[in-house]
């Protein structure tokens, strides 16, 4: 598939087709992700992919739990009393439904990042996985692959490190379910350009 | 371009030339940032392109000193200890080149993460802003523009932000030097997946 093909109509597939993934897909998606930067060129990630069945099931119980805590957040509980057919309702429910059904998903990976001692996890540790699990969801894309990130599992963060036996001092910076989708691949509902980028200083537009 | 081909051949481009970037180059390399996600795609992102030559010069300046700081930090004061042509070498050598050229980018994009009063920056605010960022580079790839993504200019935070009138409460999360290349696009050295993914439990490889 042609670049701009597939990173403009990478959205957030929540709604997935338990059908597994082929290897080489998954093999390709990893591929992907090992090529993107990271601090230093550290590569201080690592990626635990669950397919497991019973893991699967496990992580999908904790995402329910971690769901509810997350309805607690003003910003959610806000966006819960908006009309169902709002941006901002069937965002909601497209997420509601991937709280019910994560561990549906064929493949759920953990993208995780390792911290050197006495170092504390910040805004910049994102910078050497966050650029890792976006290559994750443009490559599952080119493939026809469904996938979202998502962090809410850290609501239920030492359950989640138990289950899959990361070190306690590892981060899991995100959790990304994978997927055939059962909807449509398309054009993610943004602000346009003008609106978020400036020219030479802040608040002049592009 | 294909998709992989990008994104397997998207590396750190850390010398540029000074050739401008076209216009319609740039809006499709913005366009591809907005399309990522952020979390409850609340967009809370914005990025300042900067092209005038008078911020870009004192960008370089800062970003100059910042280097200065960097090298104060026991990794990097490390690496600046290897052979040159060790990978930890080359790299130094690349990222110096660019501590003293960086003003002469023609593009230096801020991309920037507004966070809800009270709330401080974390690990996953990152998720709502890497991703852009990638898409960023990856779309600047496919465009044969290199770039690469940096955050020391954070050691000159205050006086960035005061060049580029970026208001107090928002985080700079990434610095992003655009131009032509001087260099070739190619794999980037990494670890293999088998070193980093694991198969349903952390330490038992993919």
């Amino acid at each position: 598939m042609d670049f701009f093909d597939v990173v403009t109509t990478q959205r957030a597939m929540r709604r997935l087709k338990s059908d597994a993934i082929p290897e080489d897909a998954l093999r390709r998606i990893m591929d992907a992700a090992i090529c993107a930067p990271s601090g230093g060129n550290r590569q201080n990630w690592s990626f635990v992919v669950v397919r497991d069945r019973a893991k699967r099931a496990r992580l999908g119980e904790l995402y329910r739990e971690a769901w509810g805590e997350l309805m607690k957040v003003p910003y959610y509980a806000g966006a819960a009393k908006e009309p169902p057919d709002s941006p901002a309702g069937k965002m909601l429910a497209s997420a509601r439904h991937l709280a019910e059904h994560l561990g549906e998903a064929p493949v759920i990976v953990l993208a995780c990042v390792s911290l050197d001692p006495g170092v504390k996890a910040s805004l910049t540790t994102g910078a050497s996985i966050y650029p890792a699990v976006q290559n994750i969801m443009l490559a599952a894309r080119a493939l026809d692959v469904g996938s979202c990130i998502t962090t809410i599992h850290r609501f239920r963060d030492a359950q989640v490190k138990e289950l899959l036996a990361i070190p306690a001092d590892v981060e899991t910076a995100a959790l990304i379910p994978l997927g055939y989708p059962l909807g449509k691949f398309g054009r993610p509902p943004r602000r346009p350009v003008r609106e978020v980028a400036f020219a030479d200083r802040w608040g002049l537009a592009l």
